[in-house]
């Protein structure tokens, strides 16, 4: 198989490596992911995350489970086991329905196809961010929620490649970054990639968003999605719906980023999108320090659903369409 | 001095003693708050907290300190060392003020003034619960930020006395509880006492509360207050105003419960309010565990102001007051 080096995964021609997400930002280390139960135990405790990133590493996993003389039978196997490791984010089950189809075709094929989908989401983020920059004027402040960046994809990010490329350009001179509880994939990811970069940040509660916005604080929101319906309702990292009401309330602008591999057509609305449920622990704590009384009774809602009527628009690698826009047929007519 | 026996706060009759808040709910720590310095100490690092305890625990502090033999002149530097430790709660304020009005008069009054501000606190709490009783229908299931219980007062608490009367009464059937980022006293402390109470009760991450309003989980939110304003604004714990949009935008009535020890009717409005701001390091982590990148910079606002406009109606000792009956006298004619 082809090298390959992006922030959060690598092949070096024989073997998968995925960065260990879980350990960030004080530990980098590299997992050997080659196997697929290995990869779905990763994805499933969100060593590896990210919409587009778990469905770039599933289709990896496969190709390199192929080109390693697995077995038709056992590589279907694997891509279902991978396809159902995360309900929410569609684009895994979009990364291996498209591996699935190639399976007769043979280990090549699926190592060619695993390598388009990496490509392809690569020019994705780029498309992304190109569109969303059409939205900034100058020196925007602007906010975000989880980590929708590189570490979430296998280019620079949907919401956070937005952010770089408008940092870059200098329409964007700050970012709030909410920490994203309960797994603080802000606080942990998001702060260590735009300290990387160098782009002025400043990390905050959750329950400091809505003081930000009153406050003037911030003049757009971008979050990433992990599933857009069809009518232009989209799933996304628990927070991001309260973040809605808030922007709404507020007067601020607020934008889904995501390549069309997130856009489920086959989805009519958010109700029907899937919601994972996880453990108590991860809201009575934080890995092995648990805070809250030992077994208190939680809820925890991975993610949300945001109505499109909260939605400004939404930046996707092709354009940036309002909701319905998208319900009407743009985003197949752009295809 | 009299013995004192509350959840938070005991005097022995010679020394006085506090539960160290900061280590709970796992270990449960008293220490001999005595001396006026440590009680400093312990109130800035939050071992004590809340706004009435803070309050009733500095009148006995430095009443402990007086029939310990100080000087007059000491005993008053320890009250304004006291009356400074923290800026927002006016309710440390108002008790260090009522307390200078007897130093003049020596150990004995002090002594008297700081029980009987321990009592009023006392029947204070059972005031509200009573009022806030009257707002509940059957079952209802209320929302809770914050701790603002038995380990916040003398007593039963503001808003958790309101619900531990109300659950006891058949009126309240579940609570959800706020974990209250950063310092997680809903999800150490609360959720700690009504486990102890045996009150049921979901512990959810600050950024599920607007889902759990969304999905028709909750009828009603009740929320302590470190001060409100003589319009009735008012300052709470980072995170209440951003709540207090969220019931707006769902239709959920949103009551602040406090004391008139709470209310400052020199300050005439929120924005007159002083804002803590606190160390970096509680947004970066938790204690001992920082999980965001040593150095990102934060922004760490102890409180945030609700405007009066958010406020269905302010639950105090004498009455159910809106903010319009506050700003035209009615606390005063009560009084």
């Amino acid at each position: 198989m082809r090298p390959l080096d992006s922030l959060a995964l690598r092949h070096d021609g024989t073997r998968l490596w995925v960065l260990d997400q879980t350990r960030l930002p004080h530990v980098e280390t590299w997992v050997d992911a080659s196997h697929p139960e290995v990869m779905v135990d990763l994805i499933q405790r969100l060593a590896v995350r990210g919409a587009p990133l778990i469905g770039v590493a599933a289709a990896q996993c496969a190709a390199t489970f192929a080109a390693g003389g697995a077995r038709e039978a056992d590589i279907r196997d694997a891509l279902l086991a991978l396809r159902a490791a995360r309900p929410t984010a569609v684009n895994l089950m979009w990364a291996v329905d498209r591996m699935l189809l190639h399976l007769p075709e043979g280990p090549e094929a699926l190592v060619s196809e695993a390598e388009a989908i990496f490509d392809q989401d690569v020019a994705l983020c780029e498309g992304m961010a190109r569109h969303g920059l059409s939205l900034l004027g100058t020196r925007e402040s602007v906010l975000t929620h989880c980590n929708a960046g590189a570490l979430a994809t296998a280019g620079i990010g949907t919401a956070v490649g937005v952010i770089r490329r408008g940092w870059e350009a200098g329409r964007i001179h700050h970012v709030f970054v909410d920490e994203t509880r309960p797994l603080l994939q802000g606080g942990r990811l998001t702060a260590w990639e735009l300290g990387r970069l160098g782009i002025p940040h400043t990390l905050i509660t959750d329950s400091m968003a809505a003081l930000a916005l009153r406050d003037g604080k911030v003049d757009r929101i971008f979050v990433g999605a992990d599933r857009v319906a069809a009518n232009g309702d989209f799933a996304n990292k628990v927070g991001t719906y309260g973040l809605a009401v808030q922007a709404r309330f507020h007067g601020v602008p607020f934008h889904p980023v995501a390549p069309w591999s997130t856009v489920d057509l086959a989805c009519p609305d958010g109700p029907a999108i899937p919601i994972e449920l996880r453990h108590p622990c991860e809201v009575r704590g934080f890995g092995d320090l648990q805070w809250a009384p030992e077994g208190s009774p939680t809820w925890n809602p991975s993610f949300d659903v945001t109505p499109r009527h909260l939605v400004t628009s939404l930046v996707l690698d092709r354009a940036v369409l309002s909701a319905e826009q998208l319900e009407a047929g743009a985003l197949k007519r752009l295809g």
